[in-house]
């Protein structure tokens, strides 16, 4: 991370910029959430993405700021109108937008921020300009995608460890491998390595994901992780971990599973569980399931004729996400 | 509008086949809304405006379908979130989505279908794409804080004729103009022109927003209109009619307007409010104010160089829209 500061730097420089404009556009109903949200913080790894890609092909890290800011504020909105479709009352411990403000507000400023994701890349050339919208648009409609996948899960009855690849896959991980092909397109690579740093970034997302739900299940060091352990198991989440577990269980212990998910006492709910999640090895399983994604983001990073040492410099913030807790 | 029957049919052609599409996309949840709202149907007042638009300069009009259907992909998300905001029940005598299915499944299906207005430009040359979604993002912006400003003055206590005008002007004019300039573009016009057109478009959209305030309150002919007469009126909504008595009235007769807001008998109240709006002429100012803007608009078209013939198709067709019902 230490080496991605000062792009860091470079694009909360951008971002305040930015968000400094807001604060006199009227009406202030539309635009102080749209200032609020981006000011709630965040580690911003999606526009670091896009400046780390342009920077790994040797160009100068300012042309994709426009680029870094687009995804930031897709990110964004995203999150606002989730917030309200899960009914979230906190984001990083403030208030969200339809909770500070009301729900009204929160969609109408939600889809100005949108519509704002697509203006801040008007400053690119014509044919960037094209380029970086189809993929824009396509990422934005697999991130909406996902997120209804992500609704429909909670009340589907057979939902596979396929389709949870499909969900988290475009609920998180494509808006990952966007980030840092916009940075590619910006420094102008041909379509073979925009190709390849989009895969490289959509299976590190899904890696990603993978591995938190081994966290939130099996962390030992609660401040560490900073969340519940068990969270997930206690609200019932289709994750990999309980997929998987259906998958492999026996009738008696598909049974126990299903008993598990109306028991009430949430420490014995958890403590059950992750007894069945350890005698059917679904741990290991999903780790492994994560090591052939990790594998194959390496593999197509390899295949990028940039700079080397960028390149195993990527690869290590890389590893540093995905270790961060485990 | 019986001219342009045939640019209709090329319009409803091009939706039908668009929406025979949705129908096997999944998650249907995000994808069957879209193909409802998009049947419920409706003048098809927009994206006939961008064809209109292009044949008036002779080139083919299926040069702008994509156009078309990216305004009327718009101005149906916008429906779609605006009847969330509303609350209401009905839109087009049928249930508003988020009756039918869900809110949550309104906000996400109507935010895939913003990104969708953006993603059917694609097949146009990077040039022409860049200019449509310069002023497609400027133009949703406007829609969306014409709708934020809208739902403020609900509760504001000083709304002047100015706030009023600009409000119309962004909710629903800036969208006509668009429509035909990006008609204009796909027809490869001038900026000049390109200008002429969309502050035609706009005008016309000013005037009849006026004469619909005028209609609400004086229509004689219940059916014609299909209205309850005085809606506004009851609703306290704050049209140019009232806005423009508030500025003219006297400190009696203000306080009388005052007291009508809160007057329960809605027959007394229109009754009463009708009066007033008599004794201090409004109608007439209002009247007057969407001349003026026919007058702007009709300045702008004969500006255009272009088919005299198509251009008086045009002119009678927009007074045949301003002069519908009164």
């Amino acid at each position: 991370m230490n080496n991605y500061q000062p792009l860091l730097q470079l694009f909360l420089s951008h971002l305040e910029n930015y968000t400094s404009n807001l604060k006199t556009k009227l009406p202030t109903e539309l635009y102080e959430p749209e200032n609020y949200i981006l000011n709630l913080g965040g580690k911003r790894l999606r526009p670091l993405l896009a400046l780390i890609a342009i920077d790994l092909f040797d160009k100068d890290p300012k042309l994709a700021l426009n680029s870094a800011l687009s995804v930031e504020l897709f990110h964004n909105f995203s999150l606002l109108h989730d917030d309200i479709l899960d009914a979230a009352p906190l984001r990083r411990n403030q208030p969200t937008v339809h909770t500070k403000w009301n729900t009204n507000i929160a969609i109408l400023s939600g889809d100005v921020m949108m519509v704002k994701a697509f203006q801040v890349l008007e400053n690119y050339n014509n044919d960037e300009f094209k380029q970086l919208n189809v993929l824009f648009t396509k990422t934005a409609i697999e991130v909406c995608e996902g997120q209804q996948l992500d609704m429909n899960f909670e009340t589907a009855n057979l939902v596979t460890v396929t389709n949870y690849i499909e969900m988290i896959t475009k609920k998180t991980a494509v808006l990952l491998g966007c980030s840092l092909q916009m940075g590619a397109i910006s420094a102008s690579t041909d379509l073979e390595t925009q190709s390849n740093i989009y895969e490289f970034g959509k299976h590190i997302g899904i890696a990603f994901q993978l591995l938190d739900d081994m966290l939130d299940a099996f962390a030992t060091d609660k401040d560490k992780f900073g969340k519940q352990i068990g969270g997930d198991i206690i609200a019932n989440k289709k994750t990999f971990l309980l997929l998987k577990a259906f998958e492999l269980a026996n009738d008696t212990q598909k049974q126990t599973l299903q008993n598990l998910a109306l028991e009430k006492d949430n420490i014995k709910k958890v403590h059950h569980t992750l007894e069945l999640f350890n005698a059917l090895n679904v741990k290991n399983i999903c780790g492994q399931e994560a090591d052939i994604h990790t594998q194959m983001a390496i593999n197509c990073l390899n295949k990028i004729n940039a700079n080397t040492q960028k390149k195993n410099n990527l690869k290590q913030f890389a590893f540093e996400l995905l270790n961060r807790k485990i």
